[in-house]
Formats: C-alpha cells, sequence, structure tokens
C-alpha cells in the first residue's frame, strides 16, 4: 500500500525497501496528539491510575482501558482521573462475546454487555469496542455462531443509543475466528453494521454502530481499501496500530510494536485518514516481549514509533 | 454450515452440538475411494516409495507429492511406481513463491516453476499446486507482492498449458499473508485466474488455471459460498482436508485430523461437491504431533475420519 504501488496504481510491479522508504517519506507524519494508549499494551506492568498517570507524563492525549483495569479502579473514580488528566477515552475494550452453547449463556452475554455500555457511558468512551465472540464449545457451526453475534448486538443496540455510547465491531484477523471473534473482516463488520442500522437512502450512517479498524487484523485483506471506502467516515470509530512480526511465534501475544514488522502503516493511515477519519491512532500490543520491558521504556518507544513509523 | 443453519437458511438461530450431529448425520459420507494423501502428512516417518506402497496397502487410491520427496526418487521413477501401484496423482505440492526483492530472484522462481510443471506433467499430477509467496525481504509493499504473483503465474502458464499441468493456485490463511502466500482468499485467487485466463462471454473456464481449496485456508471466509459458486467446477482443481484444532499452538505446525476441530468438513464438502467438484479429498497435515506417531496409524486414522467427519 503505497502512492507508488498502492491499490488504483496503475503499475507496482517494483517494491523493495528502497521504494519503501522513498514512498514513506511522501506521507506526512501523524499528528502527535492523535496518540492513545491501550491499556493491553502495559497491562502485566501497571495499574489504571499507573497509565493515566503515565499517558500525561509521556504527552500521550488519549487512553482506553480494558475492562479489568477498569473494574480493579471502579468506573466513576477512572472517570474522574481521566477528567483530571485531560485525556480522551478513545474506546472501552470490550464488549461482545454472544455467541454460547445456550440462551441462558447468551441472555448472559448480553446483560454483561448493557454493563459494558454503561462503564463506557461513566468513562465518556468515544466507543465500546465488541470482540464479538466465537463458535460456542462443542458446536462447529460457523453461520450460527455469527448469527448470535447479530442477535446479540441487536439485543443492546437500543440501549447503546441511548446512552450515547457507539458501538464499534471490531474484525479479528481470521487466526481468531473459531475462539474470539467469527467477524473476521471489514466487509462483514460492514454487512453487520448495514443489517442492524440501515443507512437510509441517500443519507448517513447513523454512527451509533460502525467498527473498530486495527492494523493488525485487517492489514492482509485485498478488499481493505474499499471497504475503508464503504465505512467513510460515519462508521469509522476508532483506530488500533501495532506490527506483525515475521516470523510469529504465537497467535495471540506477539504482536509487534510499530515498526518491527511488514505492515506499511503509513499507507494505512493515509488510507483511513483519507476516508474522513479524525479519531486517535490507539497502541495497542499484545505481547509477552513487550509486557517484560520497563513500562515508561514502551510508552517512550510507542511515542517515537507513532511518529516515525505509522 | 449445514443444512439447518448453512448459507441460504432462513433462520439459523439454533445451534450446538445436538443440532451439528443431526445435520452431519444428514450428509451422506464421502466415496472412500475419494481420499488421496498428500505426502505432508508421514513426511517425517517416510520416503515416497514407503508412502506409494503404504497408499496401496491402505487402499488409498491417491496420492499428492511434494517435490522434495519426489527429488529424493526421481520424477521419472516415481511415475513408474505411481503407475505400478495404480494411484492417482491428485497434484504436485507446490511451485509458487513468485515475489522476489530483486529481478533475478523473479526470474529463478519462474524458472523453478517451469521445473516443476516439467515434473508434474512426468508423473501425470492433475495440477501442480502454487503457493504463490510473500512479501520480500526487506518490503512492506503488499500490493507490489501481490503484482509480482500475477506476473509470475502469467510468465509461467502458456509453459502449463502446453504440458498439460493445470495451475491450481492456493489461497493460504491469512496468517501466511506475509511470508508464505500473499493470496489469501478465493475470490482473490479467483480474482488472478479471472485475469489471467479470462472466461469468455456466454462459456466457462478453460481449466488451465484454478484453485486448490483447503479447507484449513478458507473455513473462516463469509465469502466462501458465493466464492465456490464462482469457481464451478472448471476452476476447482483441488480439494485438500484437515482441521483447525482449538487451541491452535503453532501457526505453521498445529494442523488437526478431520474430526479434531471446528471445521464443518461435511458441510465444506457438500459445497465443493455440490459446484461439481468430482476430484479427490486430499488430506494434508501439518502436524509436529502426527509426525511423532506410527505412520501405519496415522493413515489408518486418516481413512476412518475421512469416512466419518468429512
Amino acid at each position: 500500500m503505497s502512492a507508488a504501488s498502492g491499490p488504483g496504481a496503475a503499475d507496482s510491479r517494483t517494491g523493495g525497501a528502497a521504494d519503501q522508504a522513498a514512498v514513506q517519506r511522501a506521507i506526512a507524519p501523524p499528528a502527535p496528539e492523535r496518540l492513545s494508549l491501550n491499556t493491553a499494551t502495559v497491562r502485566e506492568q501497571w495499574n489504571l491510575r499507573q497509565m493515566i498517570e503515565a499517558c500525561a507524563r509521556h504527552g500521550i492525549r488519549g487512553i482506553s482501558p480494558w475492562r479489568d483495569k477498569l473494574d480493579e479502579l471502579g468506573a466513576a473514580q477512572a472517570a474522574r482521573l481521566i477528567r483530571q488528566h485531560g485525556l480522551t477515552v478513545t474506546g472501552l475494550c470490550r464488549g461482545g462475546m454472544f455467541p454460547a452453547a445456550d440462551a441462558a449463556g447468551r441472555r448472559a452475554a448480553i446483560d454483561d454487555n448493557r454493563r459494558a455500555i454503561d462503564d463506557a457511558a461513566t468513562i465518556g468512551a468515544r466507543c465500546l469496542v465488541l470482540v464479538v465472540g466465537g463458535i460456542p464449545a462443542g458446536s462447529k457451526d460457523l453461520p450460527g455462531a455469527r448469527q448470535m453475534v447479530i442477535d446479540g448486538i441487536a439485543a443492546v443496540l437500543d440501549h447503546a443509543r441511548a446512552s450515547g455510547v457507539p458501538l464499534a465491531i471490531e474484525p479479528l484477523h481470521p487466526m481468531y475466528c473459531a475462539d474470539r471473534a467469527c467477524v473476521n473482516t471489514l466487509d462483514q463488520a460492514l454487512d453487520v453494521c448495514d443489517a442492524l442500522d440501515p443507512i437510509p437512502a441517500g443519507g448517513r450512517a447513523s454512527g451509533a454502530i460502525g467498527v473498530a479498524v486495527d492494523a493488525y487484523h485487517v492489514w492482509w485483506d485485498p478488499k481493505l481499501p474499499r471497504a475503508l471506502e464503504r465505512a467513510r467516515p460515519e462508521r469509522l470509530l476508532a483506530y488500533h496500530i501495532c506490527d506483525w512480526l515475521v516470523p510469529t511465534t504465537d497467535l495471540l501475544l506477539d504482536r509487534g510494536m510499530m515498526g518491527d514488522g511488514v505492515i506499511d502503516l503509513p499507507a494505512l493511515r493515509q488510507l483511513v485518514e483519507g476516508q474522513g477519519y479524525r479519531g486517535c491512532h490507539e497502541v495497542e500490543i499484545l505481547s509477552t516481549r513487550w509486557w517484560q520491558r520497563e513500562p515508561d521504556d514502551v510508552l517512550q518507544t510507542a511515542r517515537e514509533r507513532h511518529l516515525r513509523c505509522s
């Protein structure tokens, strides 16, 4: 993805690192104030209070907590601390996990999502990120699981609307289809949005439901540029960054820092922002390597790589 | 994917193991003579001569050698042995790996693919499977790599046609996009086929180029049923089976035996054969677990699971 060889280019036969570097220089660096910290990035080192204070210390203007960290501190107290430090809450991670083997399990998931919406409202989150869930244990019925996801989101959408919390479906990489999320492409996520919140003829999407675009999950998708056009910009609720390492040694916990992998992050940001996205760039790195690092180093590196490699 | 909840079903809210079992009973088991052995399944235990003899011993009627095994024995000698034992060669694994950092590397890949075509012709393979290759080292130019794939296949297609060897593009799971194959969905593979071997207006695809559909790589794809319709049947050159384990502990070498994972293989076979596919079901399991098993046990298990779980 680049000016010379990206979608729509007439000729993209050339390539290689030299070309790449030249093209990356041609894309303006991101605004530093757009960086946001997803708490998963330093989850093994810090609690939420430490993360909030560290963001302020490092000049990071956004934060996106996971619910385990939020629960430790309490949503009301977290909201106060976040406000005191002047941070934008770019999302709450995460709702979802709708499929279950029986009706009681599906009802419990819906109740849990209602609570997540309430917490997202309390902390003023820009969206509630939905990791929709995989195939229930003992089942091989993937279309059935996908229908449970649609039904589950449908059951909480009115509450989300009433609470002023947009729901951001995060399509997860297909390698998580079985056990974490059976929504696996941006197009598929947008199909769900369109089914539950149709775009009026000649009008625009309401923004009550949309997508969280995570570079790690979508970078490989040959349909990505068109799908981003389709999302523009009302359904683009969040943008997450990290990198795909070669080799990747663990399916879940081996994400890379921006610049250490193969994703052309500047080109992807250009595609996302080219569709009118003006939100933050949320760095979310689940990595046993980075969890062993001193967390202030992680934040400093993320700031520097955000500017130089994304 | 099932009669009750598969694509095109009116209501797929129900699910779970009970439904699943009921539906699987409704799909007739596969013809046992359709089973084929991909040599990767027992590559650590046997050489090609042992595999050929074992197929005959176990009543497995097809074989699909990898080139390392073929090279050890020599293509001419392998062809004789395979003929003597009355086996169908369902494919040769593999050509491809077209992208390279420089023109010399791309030319070398093209030359290697010409040799693979010659070997495939010698052993009477039904197709040459193409694992197309990933992003060249040092590059982040994914669209550029994808163009190199198209250019590479274009450069060998005439030789393949003249040799009577259909080229089967195998879309690989998106987790292999960076380092093994940047063609990652069936639709994307079919787009390449259509670009290089257009379907005449009102006519049918020539069959000179098509796809190898491997359950492991495509099972997650929400667009799969439509893409299979698109391929029907001239472009459907091979069908590979194994299973997706939960959890999967290695990106490359943790594939499951049919029935041990979450893929609804009977439903997938029904989709593939519903489009007119009449070829073999090639079992290809790259697994450090199965490579530690006694190879006759592996073949016996594969035969039994083919009938019962695929």
